[in-house]
């Protein structure tokens, strides 16, 4: 059975994860500081939490409509109008997934033919990548530089845009640079919508994560647009509920319509509990975010500071996610080089840029969710390791 | 936007499903008695929801592992040996999903390229279909014979076998028609296996509802088939736990690695708290699957003999699943047009079998997971809208 060739070519071109490879390497040192995984450092609100114990405790185990529960399409759908201005009927444009990650490849299964492209942000979430496979895409990245904040605009996309062009997936926040697209960079990639008549995904997971007064809009609250673009989001990031495994998809009718069909067949649908756990997020979940943002910025703020004095590295200040992406060719070695070399001289657990395709070479990725203290403590043993500038 | 071309061909695929089109129509009886859905009719047992509110309360809300946690591996593990004489290594041959039904839609993007045909029986689960189409794999339906209890065979099979074949799907107990294949007839699979090199899916999650004192016996069980045998069950149908969404598959280590890598891009993980229901499952909720077992078979008998009394219906006594899937041709009337006429006098809500495939033409499906009572009155009223033989 060692003839790979009976796997799909999927899961021939699967890579081998350059985070987890370090996941591995760091179980040799019992005192390292893992600045690697997308995950908030906080647990759950505990009132979120309740809502999905009261939902078993009533016994809420059996199939859900495939879209959904309506209450928590509703709450959606207020959400997207009040936060994004998005309208949206809960029982024509709405599908509630197993988080964001089941939302983009339920997506791309019901757009995305054999051979089509689908143009993504490079550096990207290795994720999409995979998914592109998975439909057998053609996976066309578009480079994007750290001297424009790491933006993915309408500049850059268009050269890219083939007859074979599917879809194109906007990420704002950006995962794993922290960039942000702003109102002007929207308008922009919208005039492209509407001169080549393609499909977007824009993937909002990070959307509620931003800094120095910024606000993320939507792009499919733009003009004549919400037929164009498929608003992905998640309860992940936003309310610590990364385990709960909810997100959702808003778009058009007949695209909601093959959403729901082929959802059936992938997953069927989510756990009623999560699901009630996520209609409390919504509508008393705020306080929470705006605490959980706060910590972040704190963080935010101590990562970029600390890691500017340290020699080796340069890093922007994003102003939304929580990852900083410090350009580290100062250390002369790839970034899976220098990612083993930071881990062997301080105990501190970082991504390699190359995990996050071929565009992140040059960069490391540190997510900064954690508590502050580990963050203050990881800069302690960089600074001490490398000296300062 | 009515132009469907924008939709990948998988979408454009995806029949109306001629159960939702039921549920439909049945909105228009208040009285309506729904024997369509594949559901117990039993809530969760207590226990079994306790544990996974006791994982809620312990704050279990991160991601888990993508192969899933390892206390639940290790209780899978220990189940497949004991119950199903499978020795599998929880580490390399384990990983657990979101229900049987992404478990399959998994496997088939982890072995099927697009333009590889896939085996399955005729009349089918209709989801098989439709993952078939995710992949851009072609469906080959191999017809099984009512006058053989709905058998799918290696001598059906044999002469559907090409060299684009990649996969055969056994489901025994099957989903519509309650078949079951027994020692004997997995041998023959196995030598067709063995003889061709081929990858066979094993799907089990009716493999707890038997009578008659028949045992289910696995495939992968059997000498030397283990490295081409994945074995796909679920909770959901035996501990009557459906919507937890949790399931598993187990396969070849080489296998197994790359189903986990695109687990992560798929769904990531399944809610922890799910999991935890899970191992308790597995451990503690022995007496009532045998509770659950007994109050079908009671069911059974009731639906099979009412049916066999009346006149239009001749029905075989299924050994396994909760489906009975009688002959409805002396209606004269297509399956579709029979059901519908069902409904119409007796406001009992029934499965045409053309929602089954091609092959399910001339039967209808009646699920007996409901409360006696309710397929009581079902029979009752059927008997005095169409009469005794």
């Amino acid at each position: 059975m060692k003839n790979r060739n009976y796997l799909s070519d999927a899961a021939q071109n699967a890579l081998p994860s350059g985070v987890r490879r370090m996941f591995e390497l760091a179980k040799n040192y019992p005192d390292a500081i893992n600045l690697t995984l997308g995950e908030p450092g906080f647990t759950t609100p505990r009132h979120i939490i309740e809502a999905g114990i009261l939902g078993l405790q009533d016994g809420k185990t059996k199939y859900t409509p495939n879209a959904g529960i309506k209450p928590l399409r509703d709450a959606i759908a207020h959400k997207l109008l009040h936060e994004n201005g998005i309208k949206c009927d809960p029982d024509k444009h709405l599908i509630v997934t197993a988080g964001a990650t089941q939302a983009l490849m339920l997506a791309m299964v019901t757009l995305v033919n054999p051979g089509d492209e689908v143009i993504i942000q490079g550096p990207n979430w290795p994720d999409y990548k995979g998914q592109i496979d998975m439909v057998n895409g053609k996976t066309v990245y578009c480079k994007v530089d750290e001297k424009n904040g790491f933006k993915m605009t309408a500049d850059l996309i268009e050269p890219l845009i083939t007859d074979k062009t599917k879809l194109i997936i906007i990420n704002s926040p950006s995962n794993p640079t922290g960039g942000v697209l702003d109102e002007a960079d929207l308008k922009g990639i919208a005039a492209l919508v509407k001169k080549y008549k393609l499909f977007v995904i824009s993937d909002e997971p990070y959307e509620r994560l931003v800094y120095d007064g910024f606000q993320q809009k939507s792009l499919a609250a733009m003009d004549d647009l919400q037929d164009y673009v498929l608003t992905i989001n998640s309860f992940s990031k936003t309310f610590a509920m990364t385990g709960f495994r909810v997100g959702y998809i808003c778009a058009n009718e007949e695209i909601t319509a093959a959403l729901i069909k082929l959802h059936e067949n992938m997953i069927a649908s989510v756990p009623e509990p999560m699901q009630l756990s996520a209609i409390e997020a919504i509508y008393h979940g705020e306080k929470d975010v705006q605490e959980m943002v706060a910590y972040y910025d704190r963080n935010r703020h101590l990562i970029v500071d600390g890691l500017n004095r340290i020699k080796g590295f340069s890093c922007l200040c994003p102003k939304g996610a929580f990852y900083v992406f410090p350009n580290i060719t100062a250390f002369g070695m790839s970034s899976a080089e220098t990612a083993e070399y930071i881990l062997e001289k301080t105990h501190v657990v970082t991504s390699p840029g190359s995990a996050f395709g071929p565009d992140g070479e040059g960069y490391i990725r540190i997510c900064y969710a954690s508590k502050y203290e580990q963050i203050q403590e990881a800069l302690r043993r960089m600074e001490k390791a490398f000296g300062v500038k």
